[in-house]
């Protein structure tokens, strides 16, 4: 290819400061290392932790910055080959996990950017209990590659930051080899995208972390994106009694098309929502998520669950510093408090799983984008992002 | 028998007021009603939750009343047949249940009183989820008896609460059918009356709620009794690391029979806790138990968990009011807070068992049995408890 081992010029979205508006600009995106991938970005989504990050309220957000993470589908542009590899890095531990890659990866390919990687060979991906790799994290976390503990985006030799190790808000990015899901080339990019975050995030909190069983019961604060992908995962587990809860009731009507079968405002009611709950299932439900990132719903979460063996699962972000708390005895009598990140779903291993799972009509994709717009609308597309009408934005990159 | 359906005067230690020396006096103990075993106490232990609501701390606390809860073997004098019952309560729903406690349960049998009752037809014990019975909560609760909402107890004709539905610092006690474990004749019950409460509590802790693996990390915050009967616990789940927590460096030693392998006292360390622990064990244990009652502690042993899988069961009875709190990120990067109470044990059904694991010495008993009293000592023994060199206390209800 034309391009490989060049650097790249193309646009992106770069937020230079918190809070003002991403400035659409030729960015410089330098070839893939070891153990990298370089990727065309063709789709993606806007989503909350993107906006959160914007806001500046994150205090390990790092800014000038290229944000986006949410399953920006793309397609391989360029990936080292083992070979060169070898040549440049023998003997290094990180050639052997690229030259593992290239055996998955190969440039061409349909893929997803993974924010949160599957390195399969770390204690993490080796422990059999949990989905947070922990290979490239001490890169990612600080917006930056592992080989060389630098970004590959810059702007006139100024760097920009990386973001969530995927930086999709742009024509091209450059990611981790363990963070790149290979995925049907037959799959429409412009809705899979979505299965980079919010919607794997909300089906596997049911299913991996909570492990909802048939005849459940199931409440679900916040019927965003997550909350109603929860609601889906919770529908094909079986779950009876599917309790949607959100102050804007106008969100039912759409719910109810993801499996909410009864809905609560807790503006309609002066008890505080928990006993709304408890009162409402003899006791309370067998199963809840937390879908906004409010501490003080987490709390309402835990507590509207049935004493005995009611578990909640926390699957909103909260804003850095704020604390969740309850009574002990909420847990002592039985009550369990857990959470979840990306549904905890492998996602190298389970993404193309679940872009199977949605060609075969088993899982909802389509149903959660209600806008589409191009790159350069990408301002306005936030501004959607804070409306109760707007699920999912899907951008395209292309002009 | 000669007191059967009498009224019986006995010697038992009153609690008429919070903090004030309780007070050895003769007491009426009413015959049982439907659904009720009248227990002659032979041995009772003394535990932190008699002191806690002894102390005046605990809100729910109702004086006068008669503590006690922990395991007091003892022997049935009296329980009302079925015939007795249908003549009295002929088509009550309560006959039913003592006519199933009476095949159970006959005149003469060895019992352990259980504060945590199993009446295997609620909601609860019918879930497959949980110990926790709901059949007499609402009586045991508030000190008194289901069947007429009154006490059984009384000094002069002036009632004196129930406590924890067993009342064992007495001669005679009156509990619900539904609360009594028939156990093997052959046990000393100067030894099985730990069964009742401190040792199950720690075992059911790791076995049921945790579910500790072999080759697992294990954290214990404090090492009296219930913390000891954690690591046995452990040790006996094939737990490789058992880290005891304590800041009395004096209980290692002992500790060390119960299976503490490693030992941290917080005060030798600036850190936190959790760091000392998570630095310790390469990013956390697998699982902590908080065997205190102290919500800081709580934190703490959730916190020193390890990422993606690290469970947290709280075991202490924290005082009223108090809250535990974290970060949500704690739990959204996979640790999972848990609380216990008896451990999980289904009282009838696993007491039994858990005394005959004692006859076959697979579990220990004896070894935490550090003094031998009377009831009419029992103000001394309270003194005791909270000293490190006690773990328990076993009063005789002889004279
Ligand atoms: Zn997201
Ligand atoms: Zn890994
Ligand atoms: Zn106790
Ligand atoms: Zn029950």
């Amino acid at each position: 290819m034309a391009t490989q081992g060049q650097v790249i010029t193309c646009k992106a979205a770069v937020a230079y400061e918190p809070n003002k508006p991403l400035i659409i600009e030729d960015v410089q995106v330098a070839p893939p290392q070891a153990g990298e991938v370089r990727i065309k970005i063709l789709f993606t989504a806007l989503c909350h932790t993107d906006a959160y990050t914007w806001s500046g309220k994150d205090p390990e957000g790092l800014f000038p910055c290229i944000l986006g993470h949410e399953a920006a589908g793309g397609s391989i542009e360029i990936l080292l080959n083992a070979k060169d590899l070898f040549f440049v890095w023998s003997g290094n531990r990180v050639v052997e996990s690229v030259g593992e890659g290239v055996t998955e990866v190969q440039p061409g390919d349909h893929v997803i950017p993974c924010y949160q990687a599957e390195c399969r060979e770390c204690k993490f991906c080796k422990s059999g209990k949990t989905n947070l790799c922990g290979k490239v994290r001490s890169a990612t976390g600080v917006g930056v590659m592992m080989n060389d503990r630098k970004s590959r985006f810059s702007v006139n030799g100024k760097p920009i930051y990386h973001f969530m190790g995927t930086s999709t808000f742009s024509q091209y990015t450059v990611v981790h080899d363990v963070s790149v899901a290979k995925i049907d080339p037959k799959a429409p990019l412009e809705k899979v995208c979505l299965l980079g975050c919010g919607v794997p995030t909300g089906l596997g909190a049911v299913w991996n972390t909570a492990k909802v069983e048939p005849g459940s019961n199931v409440a679900i604060f916040g019927l965003g994106t997550v909350g109603l992908a929860v609601a889906e995962g919770a529908k094909t587990a079986g779950a009876t009694r599917i309790i949607g809860i959100d102050i804007d009731s106008k969100k039912y009507e759409t719910a109810k098309k993801f499996g909410v079968n009864e809905f609560v405002n807790p503006k309609d009611h002066q008890k505080p929502i928990q006993e709304v709950i408890v009162d409402l299932t003899d006791g309370g439900v067998d199963y809840s998520f937390e879908c906004i990132g409010n501490v003080s719903v987490m709390r309402a979460a835990l507590e509207c669950c049935h004493k005995g063996w009611g578990t909640s699962v926390i699957v909103g972000v909260a804003a850095s510093g704020q604390e969740i708390s309850t009574r002990p005895f909420q847990l002592v009598t039985g009550r369990v408090w857990k959470g979840t990140a990306f549904g905890g779903f492998k996602s190298r291993t389970q993404v193309p799983w679940l872009v199977e799972k949605y060609m075969n009509k088993e899982i909802k994709v389509d149903e959660y984008i209600t806008h589409s717009m191009t790159l350069g609308e990408i301002n306005k597309a936030f501004d959607l992002l804070h409306e109760g009408t707007c699920l999912r934005c899907v951008l395209s990159t292309s002009d």
